[in-house]
C-alpha cells in the first residue's frame, strides 16, 4: 500500500457521536478511510473522478506503482492532469480504511467477526462522506472493475446526483450460481482453518488463505492464458518413488499459484476477505423489484471475451438492467482480452481508449 | 459401495512373491482388487466389456443402484443380458482395490503417504492382471469416462491386442493448466487440514476434503446447469447483524455443496484422493513422443458441450492425436447437455444410442 512517490492520506469520517449507520442495523463507529487524490481540483470542483477498487485494491491506484497503473496517471486514460482522481480504500479492507482487522475501541483488540456484516451500500455511504468532506457535491466519473463496479452501480441506482458518468468495467449486477459456490469455496477454505478459530485467530490462517487465494487467482484468468503461459511444460517420465515428493511436485502453474498465494497471503487480511466476498454475493439490486434508473448518468458497460467471473453474459444483463429501467447506456463492449476477469487492470487494446472516451462522453 | 442385490468380489492378484511392479520402479504386494462381473461370458470368452470408472467411482456400477446405472445393465446401452461386463474398483481407490488407506504389512497401520506413488499404466497393469485372473485375452470393449477414460487410453495405446473397442467419454490425454490448478487447490485444500498431519491422520481431514469436493463439484457441473438450479433464489433485504450468522448464511447453491462434500467425506478417503488427483497431472501419452497407434482397436470419442473440466475441446485434441498415430477413431461426437462434466454418468439424449453403437460397431 502506498509508496514512496505518494502518500495515502487518513481521515476519520464517523464518530461515536455520528456513527455510520450500517443496512443491518448495526452503527459502526470510529470509521476511519484511507484515500488518495491525484491531479488538480478545478474551480468549480466539476472534475472530480472517484476510482473504487475492487476485493483486494487499496487507495494507492496511480501510476506509476499503484494496482491500476496502467490507466490511471499523468496522460493516461484517467488523466491525473485532467482530473482530479480520488481512490479511497473501501469500508471492510485492511489498506488503512476501517475493517474486522481495526482495533474495536470496546476491547482493544482486532473486531474479527465482531465487525458488523456489510453491503455494497455501506461501502458506498463512506464513499460519499468521504466526498461530502473533500467538497465534492458532484462527480465527473465514478469508475470501477469488479466489485468496484458494484459500488458504482450502487452510487447509480441510489445517488444519481452524485455523478454525470458512470464506468461499470467487468463486473454484474447480481452473481449467478456458479459465481456464488466458487466464492463459497474459498470462504470455506479460511473458516477451516483451525488458526481462524473462533474468528479471532492467534495468527492469520495463512493456509486457508492460501488456499482460497489459489482458487480466486484461477478463475480470474483465463484457460486459454493460464494455457499459453504454463501448457508447454513436459510430464516426468516417472513419477518421484517417494510420494511426499511426487505430491510435492510442482508443475509450472502450481509454482504461480504458491507465489502468488504467498504474497496474498503477506499483504491480506482474511476477515477482510470473507466479509468482502460475502457481501458480493448479497448483491440484487434489479432482483426485488423494478428499477428506475437516472436518464442523467451516462453509463459505459465494458467486459472482457474471456472473462468467466463476471464476462460479457453479465455485462449485457446488467446493461439491459440499466436500459430497462430507463438508463442511459453510450455504450456497452466486449473488449477481446484472454487475460480473464483480470484483464480489466491491464492495458488490453482498445481499453484505455473506451475508458477515455467514456470520460469524455 | 456393493448393494444388497450383487456382491463384490475380491481377489489377490499380486503377492509378495509376485508383486506389482509399479512404473516409479517400488513393488507393492498384496495388491487385493474388488471387482463385480454381470451378464453371461460367451463359450469363446469374447463379449467381456471392461468399465473404468473415474475419480471417486468403485466397484459397483450396475442398474439399478450403481455409479453407471443410467448405462449399465439388463437392457441398457452396456447391456448385461449381452455382455459379460467387468467392473474393478481401481488400483489407489479405496472401494476394496488396495490403495493407500489399505494396511501397510510392514507396519499393521494404513499406507497413508507411504504408499507408492500410482500412474495410469499401474492401473491398466491391475486390470489386465483381473483379466487373466478371468481368463479374458481379448475385450470386446473397454470404457470409461473421465479418469476411466485415461485408463481405456492407456489401454489402447500400451495394450491393443488386449481390446477391440476403445469407448473414450468425457477424457483427455493430457490436463490443461487450469485443469493441473483446479486439482492443486483441491489437494492444497486435504493436505492444508491439520487433520491430514504429516499423511497419517488421526481422523480424516473432512474439513480440507469437504473443502476440495465442494471445488470438484463446481467444476463436474456446468454454469448454466447450477444457474438452472439454483440461480432463481432472492438476496435478503439486509444482512443478519451477527457477522457469524451472516457468513454462515447459505444461499441455495451453498446448501447443495454442503450436502455433496458431507456425503463424499463419508464415503471418500483423503489419501486416495491425493493419489488419483495427482496422476492425472502427470498423463501425456502424446507429449513425449510420436505415437503409434493401432488401427485395429475401434475408438469412439464422445465429450458434452458444457463440460468444463474435459470438454469437446480436449476430446478434439484426442481425436487428432489418435488419428495422427494411424488410430481408427470411428466416431467422434459432441453430445449436447447442460449437465458439465458429470453428463457423462448420465442419460443425456443420444448417449446410451452413441454407447450401444459403439459397442456393436
Amino acid at each position: 500500500m502506498g509508496s514512496a512517490l505518494t502518500a495515502t492520506r487518513r481521515v476519520v469520517l464517523f464518530t461515536e457521536d455520528d456513527p455510520l449507520v450500517l443496512a443491518c442495523g448495526r452503527r459502526l463507529a470510529p470509521v476511519e478511510v484511507a484515500y488518495e487524490t491525484h491531479g488538480p481540483l478545478a474551480q468549480d470542483r466539476s472534475n472530480a473522478v472517484l476510482v473504487c477498487h475492487a476485493l483486494t485494491g487499496d487507495a494507492h491506484a496511480v501510476a506509476p506503482d499503484g494496482w491500476w497503473r496502467e490507466h490511471v496517471g499523468p496522460g493516461l486514460a484517467i488523466d491525473t492532469e485532467r482530473f482530479h482522481v480520488i481512490t479511497p480504500n473501501l469500508l471492510g479492507g485492511c489498506a488503512g480504511t476501517t475493517g474486522p482487522s481495526s482495533t474495536d475501541p470496546r476491547t482493544g483488540r482486532p473486531y474479527g467477526l465482531d465487525f458488523p456484516p456489510l453491503t455494497v451500500g455501506d461501502l458506498v455511504a463512506v464513499h460519499l462522506r468521504l466526498l461530502d468532506h473533500l467538497g465534492i457535491d458532484r462527480l465527473h466519473a465514478a469508475v470501477g472493475g469488479s466489485l468496484g463496479g458494484m459500488q458504482v452501480l450502487e452510487l447509480l441506482l441510489e445517488h444519481p446526483r452524485r455523478l454525470a458518468r458512470a464506468l461499470l468495467v467487468a463486473t454484474t449486477a447480481r452473481l449467478t450460481a456458479q459465481n456464488v459456490a466458487l466464492s463459497a469455496v474459498a470462504r470455506a477454505a479460511i473458516l477451516a482453518d483451525p488458526a481462524f478459530g473462533a474468528g479471532r485467530p492467534t495468527r492469520d490462517p495463512d493456509v486457508g488463505m492460501g488456499v482460497a487465494r489459489r482458487l480466486g487467482h484461477v478463475t480470474y484468468l483465463s484457460e486459454q492464458g493460464l494455457e499459453a503461459r504454463f501448457g508447454e511444460h513436459r510430464r516426468a517420465a516417472a513419477p518421484d518413488p517417494d510420494a511426499r515428493a511426487w505430491l510435492a511436485t510442482r508443475h509450472p502453474v502450481e509454482r504461480y499459484l504458491d507465489r502468488q498465494a504467498a504474497a496474498f497471503v503477506a499483504r491480506f487480511d482474511p476477515w477482510s476477505y470473507l466479509y468482502l466476498s460475502r457481501l458480493m454475493d448479497d448483491l440484487d439490486p434489479f432482483g426485488a423489484r423494478p428499477r428506475v434508473v437516472s436518464p442523467q448518468v451516462q453509463c459505459t458497460v465494458l467486459s472482457f471475451s474471456s472473462d468467466w467471473r463476471f464476462g460479457p453474459d453479465h455485462a449485457r444483463r446488467l446493461a439491459a438492467a440499466l436500459r430497462a429501467g430507463g438508463g442511459r447506456v453510450r455504450r456497452e463492449l466486449v473488449l477481446d482480452s484472454d487475460h480473464g476477469h483480470d484483464a480489466f487492470l491491464f492495458d488490453v487494446p482498445g481499453y484505455a481508449r473506451e475508458l477515455a472516451d467514456a470520460l469524455d462522453a
